[in-house]
């Protein structure tokens, strides 16, 4: 079958945004992945197979899946004819704010580069991989190819991520609501042209912050820095993007009083409608802590079935370290 | 005459904004400084006298005088009933975006905390400080109180300051024209109540980056990340405030060229008409490097002299470790 390169990757999911940081953020989570295998042929064609939990969401179409778009795109733009099949094991919840499919597409870039030993710098292949994302935006496929915490610098010399560890002591909570959205390209469609010049420097300062705690290891400046964002989700809270019922105001609420109550951030991961809990692990080490996370947590399942929500899945999950990997 | 206490203060001045960083950067600088020397007696009631290079241009009056007025209101907030005798050495040029008035402001309520004894934390006396600034911006003085290079958090909690150890290869120029500007009020009034959606995230993004890599020592990626601010430093050169013949366009296209061809980010000083130039002190080490920053320096020069700009001072200074200190 004349088989040119084959292998078997990983991709980790991620959450968008982080609070303020709008197409600027993103972290990489630890669960879950999303696993795909890749046979490159002599050929030409890009095929797709979609297996696993979540594959009854996730278009097989070339043209519409995220994997084949970015495999398609790497190869033409270096003029490579090859055949290409890519099976996806679907894992991650597709259309939640996970970035399912940032890291197909990450998958994909990372693996042809590999396979085809095409010599991509990690930032063009998150330049490849963002060409299959509504808005070409960067961040979830930035996570997923670089792992950790990543900040996102668009300039006129183009794009530059900026990986760090994330803090070993934050702890992160998944929570998978059944609320169906548009698409991402719609949630960013309810954003306006202009916005409140004091709202943009309190989103300037809290992602200056934010960057400059995850630096610094510190846990609580994060936390404090991202909780609220008083620009984008208060925005798509307005114009109804994470579902009926949850207003801006009740956004906010619910957010100060986990905050305060529990000590847990409560941010929106990438355009939802999923809710991503961050909090300090040193904190709520112990019975007494581990009890203030569970209890941060039944109330956000609690308002969630309040408003009319199922919870698909709750993932307590971690940072990633580690981007995209090779694992066969 | 019953002295109570008194002191020798040094206050270093401050660069605010760092280019996207409107109201949350700013560094303070080794040169210039300010000096102030503070006599507490029995009595009531705060008397300043101005001494030095700048004497002519800031006011005795302690109505007006930025050490005065913080220094009547850190009394008045603890209900502290002393005389005040303050003799500010002007060497900080003032109203030319160096933060001389926050400076003196620093001086003031650092120096009456230590000899009375307050113990206000370092985040109280920047509020404090904060309060005899315009619009009660915080950048300034927090850089004169910390040292460093400071990100301002404001956020529902009040106000967090995150002082970082600027890299160490962060060389500095300071250029002073002559041009006279409003006030800081009037800079601050020309900004639109709404800015644009794209300028905002571009502004985000190069926050993050800065605040990282000034946490990273990564020179080269500061510079970068600050040398374009697509929002405040435009529209206040749409509005005029950096004086005759400096618009959006004459100032973006000096700083893509000073970056291009000498690898040196200039911006605007707080809100002008200063502009600090940021090089990397590795890559302009030894004779041609050095070379490369006179010439943009000249560059700088030639263009605001082309204005009808005269240059009042050039300072070569380094970024400033420390904030105030007490030096007698």
């Amino acid at each position: 079958m004349n088989i040119v390169s084959e292998g078997v990757f990983v991709a980790p999911a991620s959450s968008a945004n982080v609070g303020p940081g709008y197409d600027v953020f993103a972290i990489a989570l630890e669960k879950p992945t999303l696993k795909l295998e890749v046979v490159v042929k002599e050929g030409e064609g890009v095929a797709v197979e979609v297996v696993g939990r979540y594959r009854n969401e996730v278009p097989e179409d070339p043209l519409l899946n995220s994997a084949a778009k970015a495999a398609s795109h790497l190869l033409k733009t270096r003029n490579i004819k090859k055949e290409v099949r890519l099976t996806v094991e679907a894992s991650i919840p597709p259309r939640k704010g996970l970035g399912a499919s940032g890291a197909e597409a990450a998958a994909a870039v990372f693996a042809l580069n590999r396979l085809l030993g095409l010599g991509f710098s990690a930032d063009e292949l998150v330049v490849a991989a963002a060409a299959a994302e509504p808005g070409g935006h960067l961040d979830n496929v930035s996570a997923s190819i670089f792992g950790g915490f990543v900040i996102c610098l668009r300039d006129e010399l183009g794009s530059k991520i900026i990986s760090v560890s994330p803090p070993p002591d934050l702890g992160l909570i998944v929570v998978v609501p059944d609320i169906v959205k548009e698409s991402t390209a719609s949630a960013r469609k309810a954003l306006p042209p202009m916005v409140d010049m004091s709202a943009h420097v309190q989103v300037a300062s809290r992602v200056g912050a934010a960057a400059a705690a995850v630096c610094k290891g510190d846990v609580r400046l994060l936390l404090r820095s991202v909780v609220i964002d008083p620009l984008v989700e208060c925005l798509r809270a307005d114009a109804g993007v994470y579902g009926k019922g949850v207003t801006r105001e009740s956004l906010l609420e619910e957010k100060r009083l986990l905050f305060r109550r529990f000590g847990v951030a409560e941010v929106i991961s990438g355009a939802g409608p999923s809710r991503l809990l961050l909090f300090d692990r040193r904190e709520n080490a112990g019975e007494f802590g581990r009890r203030k996370v569970d209890e941060a947590l039944a109330e956000v399942i609690h308002r969630l079935e309040k408003t009319g929500a199922k919870i698909l899945e709750t993932i307590e999950t971690n940072p990633s370290p580690h981007g995209v990997r090779q694992i066969g």
